[in-house]
């Protein structure tokens, strides 16, 4: 018996809430109209104050990997050098963006053991010179915050363009684009902002306008982007995926309606009665925190502890209706990963860290139950 | 007072069936869960048949420009030379996608003048040595289906790629890649295939994976494509436009339902009644057909009489509930267009060709009313 009701605590595509999905199915419009357009300007508005800027924003019919590669792409030509940030499977992905478009000079830290970033050798990096360097701010293959404003520091000091993924801080995280200087900044439909997967926005600096390359990927092109958005009523310069464009309207309404700073500090409480849950339940959390890193407010990735596997414990919560994420690459089999983006309830957090509870005392792994919904429920307000 | 109702008769996007709708705003699902896998593994099976083919088949999360740059931008490099074919608005944007990557060879017809390919100037330019060639089989900027099979012979004998955009095409009107030599094929979702905007598929053909650069543009990266989609339930190699691929599983299955055969004859009949009732108002047809091209059976475009202006005819026409489209950049003022793709009905048919012989009756472009009505009656089986 299939339901569709299988909950979605993963790290986006998120649960999308009933108003959404109701005002994705209206009919479509042509998207060279009035009605259009002013549902892009309304859109365009709210993104810019959730992304602290009064930046050009432009939304994407193209996922958050789309939004990376604009905005690498637009900036990076073959004889310029991206600092590529790299403490997991995002920031992975930046440099191999990267290495379509120019020189790479990586970053890494040991992702696979949980390592935070070292902002030294971020110094270093950009001493050597750098046309930009790129950092995900929220990295949710390892479940760790990275410390963009000072990332942001650092760019401005060696007068190197900087590039943020927002993708799943933005619209549950505390994100100022301005105040940072970051000059391109991209965040995903399906993460915090609630709304499906398949768009994306960007935002785009004076720096970084007075930086493009000649022949970014045309479809991409954040300057016919910003040509058709420029109009009276902003257009796209391609047809746009009309739905996700209805749909991420009405998530951006349901973000202005619950505000965003309450947004936020919703963000972090669910994110801390999940921790909270699995410290009582003696799990360990993955990632090696330094001075200047934070655990995700969005995600937390944990270690899968002894006397279980990935496939009894994902397997057994899916049973039970609920689907986490396990780890990525050569983290697979050793952590698993909670979602906590976008619409989802004190209710989803209760039946999430209740079914963990009861699979891992199915296990043996936990042998009085009970001691993580406490934890939750004490810091559910 | 805005029912949402509007009847779009324009080249795309098309109106939505309310069937897909539903479909559409199902609770999303999780990208890497069999269910997905089962269903994209369903809709390339079903494009398959469509494009007439047996090469690999993909769908991207990106509207029909996104498909084209991936079309050309993983086989044409920097030392590469396309020959692009441009007899409109979509030919003109293979050219541009090419400059942005390799050596374009542009054979030009004055498309402002609704002028036909010239296969002998096709022929010369790839007798100079090009590594692809690329046609739009249903150019809509001007009314014009392009003689794809020829342009396929040729490009056979000199060797070249046959890059085809079948957007418009695929779907609504006959296609075989296999057949025609088609190495790279691309359809948009929201055009013949009736469904939302935002979506693309793509095929690619043995020929064509031989002959891949080596850094494509990472979102279009076939070779990622394929190496997600080989899996045993194929994937994405991004997170997938979830909701554009549940509506493109539905308008697949009631193209199935249709029957391939039966579809076509349809987009014939309507695009015959369309131009019935244009000659029986004397209106004039805008393509300069020459031996091998043809009208499209997708889209039909008139040169907008004397007696009348593009705002009076169609703002006239949107007062009457439908959307017709003008000409794009040079074209505008001249022409307008009427669409007849995807799942619409007689009922649609006759109430845009109704609303139009009213507005010209109103402006006293036609004297006497019912001729064109009738005309397209007469072909409405």
């Amino acid at each position: 018996m299939n339901l569709e009701d299988t909950l979605l605590m993963i790290p986006g595509p998120v649960p999308v809430a009933p108003r959404i999905l109701r005002a994705m199915s209206k009919p479509v419009i042509g998207h060279r109209g009035n009605e259009f357009g002013e549902m892009y300007a309304s859109c365009r508005q709210t993104l810019a104050e959730l992304f602290g800027t009064k930046n050009d924003i432009f939304i994407l019919s193209g996922s958050g990997s789309c939004a990376m590669e604009a905005a690498v792409g637009n900036v990076i030509g073959e004889k310029d050098t991206l600092v590529a940030i790299e403490n997991g499977k995002f920031g992975e992905r930046f440099r191999e963006i990267g290495e379509r478009y120019g020189n790479v000079r990586a970053v890494k830290s040991d992702w696979t053991q949980g390592e935070s970033i070292d902002l030294d050798k971020v110094e270093a990096a950009l001493a050597e010179g750098a046309k930009a360097v790129s950092l995900v701010h929220n990295e949710t293959s390892v479940g760790i915050k990275n410390p963009a404003s000072k990332v942001g520091e650092l760019a401005k000091k060696y007068g190197a363009l900087f590039i943020m993924d927002g993708v799943t801080s933005i619209g549950g995280d505390d994100v100022q684009v301005d105040e940072w200087g970051v000059d391109i900044a991209v965040v995903g439909s399906q993460k915090c902002l609630g709304a499906p997967p398949g768009a994306s926005a960007i935002s785009v600096s004076d720096k970084a306008w007075g930086s493009m390359v000649d022949k970014p990927p045309y479809y991409m092109d954040l300057k016919s982007y910003k040509k058709s958005a420029d109009k009276d009523l902003p257009q796209t310069p391609y047809t746009p995926a009309v739905p996700l464009f209805f749909a991420l309207h009405e998530a951006l309404q349901i973000i202005k309606e619950e505000g965003m700073k309450a947004r936020i500090k919703r963000h972090e409480m669910y994110a801390n009665a999940v921790r909270a849950a699995a410290d009582a339940m003696n799990l360990e959390m993955f990632p090696r925190l330094n001075d200047y890193s934070k655990y995700s407010n969005t995600v937390s990735a944990m270690k899968i502890p002894a006397g279980i596997d990935d496939g009894k414990l994902r397997g057994g919560m899916k049973l039970l209706g609920i689907q986490v994420s396990g780890g990525q690459g050569s983290l697979s089999g050793k952590i698993f990963r909670i979602g906590t983006m976008g619409n989802i309830s004190k209710r989803d957090i209760l039946s999430t860290v209740g079914a963990l509870e009861i699979v891992l005392q199915r296990s043996g792994v936990v042998n009085k139950m009970g001691s993580g919904l406490e934890a939750a429920g004490n810091i559910l307000e």
